[in-house]
């Protein structure tokens, strides 16, 4: 693709107005592109760290004249290799790019550029009574939760980024700049670009600013753990108090392995036995009626043990436990490291797909616990594999492969928050079929030279990059 | 365009499959084509009543061999123009695909085919203690409200169209047929076609089948009414209640001129102030807890004159004076003919977007209540004109589009649930600027021969129908 010549070309182009902000040193290419991940990548030829939407656009510039693929890099927690750089290329850094623009308090709104971390956001937030809710665990970048489509605990309640971004500052591959939308809290003018660019992977455009919904910090909260006799009677649960209309923040299942590695990992005496974990949002007297009929319809379904809490401190203890699922996960088999991934079912298909998928992994031999986002019918394997193992992460992708299969014949989506990235292209084309020449055809519209975050999430058949990429 | 040869030849291929269901019976052709509004229209030149999918993609591809336009047709609700046929073409009246194909209790959605009207899906769903919240006023059909992005009264508790389809089955302009996703309640897999579609008013290809999300019935829902001392003082009261929290299911806002109106037409005697209807929906005890709460935010505001209902009868009474603010407007000058509009701007915006706008009214010397959706900040604009008189329809034209240009310098949205269609292809220039272009290159990469809904949403610059859509 990029030969040696191009690069050194493109580097000393750069380096004219982002002097030693833009480097081809090795550690940092690596850091970059390179990948401890099962996924395949080069290191990136240069990585250059822009302060502005300006510098963006230039960069872009430069990198459409030759023909240099580039990566928008936020800070690196996406899972499915959606950041790497497989054919290598320009790694965009936009970590400088960090500001809150402008909060605005009575529209519960802020503007915010794509560096900035979803933990630094609501800390910047802190005096406004306002929150932003997206949690998908990890301390990421919004503007990569924005082009990965990111959900996480919350989701159930306040919605995903689709719902949550209100629009965009893109930077299209011709290094022109565009705005997808308005401030305006709803709007049916054109086409909705900001839902196409939410979830787009880098594929379409770099993000340069993120527009966002924010919520009023609730009034009261309380947490509450509840074990039960079986998956099926706690997703049953789930789906009595959807149907109630009870307004639960989060609702979060574990399986019985995952509590077991919880239990090991915390020192804690859980039933190691399915576990839902629910938090509550909302006034005093409402949280307080919500913990009520959850107990009942939980005791409805054969739960025991029903543990609730109000006060922040017995809160924060209660949810520790859920919010460390990947190291307690990974305590389970020392020294292993783990395949994670996700898919989404309709609810009323979930416990079937989580029973299945549990007897696939009996079979296999190897470890995986489970933890999902219950209410959205959301869930997670970390696949725990020994490292030096070829064979074990051969037996891990192949249980992988059967477990997106079963989601989609249960019509479910081979990724619920994760993405397409590099790992997920083929399950993309078995998920929706013709729909993907579409996503092509818009690919090819704005990307006429598939510089931007080429060969992730869709493969151009027409592509001269195919044999790259497929 | 579509020259008469052309016409018949595609009539005699259409009839090969659909016998009477296609026709050039010029009464017909008036009624789907034609337009008692203020937008030019020609009559279609024939009009197809498709039983199925498969047919509809017959059809499409007959139009495609002809180069024939191809206008998807709903109930004819809609207020911009955007189903009418203004370079003639075939109106495709999807009245016949009307059926509810699934609903699923337990994952609260259903599938629909597109010409089943929300009212006739509602009365469907009576038995499931479920509902679908989308309420725009008309009794729109679901296909319709997807594709101009409908929204209503309850938007701002349970979302727009935007949120509320789950994916669709669409036919595109050569005839293939896609499904934008799964049946899952969220997904990350690749772009978001069904956010494309939704609002794309046709001119992508025709909606078939739509999976819509549902919502649980409450098990108690309130309402109240109260007049404020000014149109700020009402805005400020629903700031501070979206800032506290407060989950209201709908909140309207009708300025001093609506409530005269609806004082004469319902024999009601609220004060003629600017008023806010409330609706609450929730537990028993949740319902209470929030007509107090806003009681108290409303009594800081200076309103007096609180009156609530928990009773059906009394709460329809209530809301029955606000369900009909079309024919109360209307009522305030017999004979008259309204111009309908709308927009949409921060709510921090609202106060002052609608303060200017009242004296705009007064100085042009015309009639136009204003009633609103204030928790998304967008409102109508009913602008009462004589129907035999050119001069008030360049005056109401005038002050609508110096309405438009006021919602878009105060950051907000030509249109918040209307659409573009015909009337506010401009505007969309105006807001947008560059994004359009990115529109276009969509618009062309998916409709090349641009046959599906011509001439509204985009004019594309360089069209061979450039003269006629412009």
């Amino acid at each position: 693709m990029s030969g040696l010549a191009n690069i050194l070309e493109l580097k000393r182009d750069l380096a004219a107005f982002l002097g030693e902000r833009v480097t081809d040193a090795p550690g940092v290419c690596k850091a970059h592109g390179g990948s401890e991940s099962y996924h395949d990548s080069l290191p990136a030829d240069l990585v250059a760290f822009p302060d502005s939407t300006a510098e963006v656009q230039l960069v872009v510039r430069h990198c459409a004249q030759h023909r240099v693929p580039i990566v928008p890099y936020g800070v690196g927690t996406s899972l499915e290799g959606n950041a790497l750089t497989p054919q290598g290329g320009l790694c965009l850094d936009l970590g400088r790019m960090d500001r809150v623009i402008e909060i605005n308090g009575a529209d519960m709104d802020c503007r915010v550029q794509p560096g900035i971390t979803r933990k630094t956001l609501n800390a910047a937030l802190r005096d406004s009574g306002l929150f932003f809710p997206i949690d998908p665990g990890a301390d990421a970048s919004i503007g990569g939760m924005a082009s990965t489509g990111a959900s996480g605990t919350m989701a159930v309640r306040y919605g995903t980024m689709r719902e949550n971004v209100l629009g965009l500052e893109v930077v299209l591959a011709d290094g022109r700049k565009i705005r997808t939308s308005r401030r305006a809290r709803k709007s049916a003018a054109g086409y909705d670009l900001t839902r196409l660019f939410v979830g787009s992977e880098g594929t379409l455009g770099v993000v340069t600013e993120v527009t966002l919904r924010l919520q009023p910090l609730p009034e009261a909260v309380s947490a509450a753990v509840c074990a039960f006799p079986s998956l099926a009677a706690a997703v049953d649960t789930v789906i009595a108090a959807f149907q109630s209309g009870i307004p639960v923040a989060r609702i979060e299942l574990l399986d019985e392995t995952m509590m077991r590695g919880i239990n090991a990992y915390a020192k804690l005496n859980y039933a190691e036995q399915p576990t839902l974990f629910f938090e509550f949002h909302g006034t005093a007297a409402g949280v307080a009626e919500q913990a009520e009929r959850i107990q009942v319809l939980a005791a409805d379904h054969g739960a025991a043990d029903f543990r609730w809490a109000t006060r922040p401190e017995d809160r924060s203890r209660l949810w520790h436990a859920r919010d460390n699922t990947l190291y307690a996960g990974l305590g389970l088999r020392p020294g292993a490291r783990a395949m994670i991934t996700d898919v989404c079912v309709p609810v009323s298909r979930l416990a079937e797909c989580l029973l299945e998928t549990q007897r696939d992994i009996a079979a296999s031999g190897l470890i995986a616990p489970i933890v999902g986002h219950v209410g959205d019918g959301n869930f997670h394997l970390l696949i725990l594999i020994d490292p030096a193992s070829a064979e074990e992460l051969a037996t891990a992708e192949a249980l992988h492969a059967r477990m997106v299969r079963r989601a989609l014949a249960l019509d479910g989506t081979c990724t619920g928050e994760h993405g397409i990235g590099l790992g997920k292209i083929d399950f993309l084309e078995d998920e929706l079929g013709p729909a993907v020449d579409v996503m092509r055809m818009i690919k090819r519209s704005l990307d006429p030279h598939n510089l931007m975050n080429p060969g992730k999430v869709l493969r151009l058949a027409a592509s001269p990059v195919r044999e790259l990429v497929g």
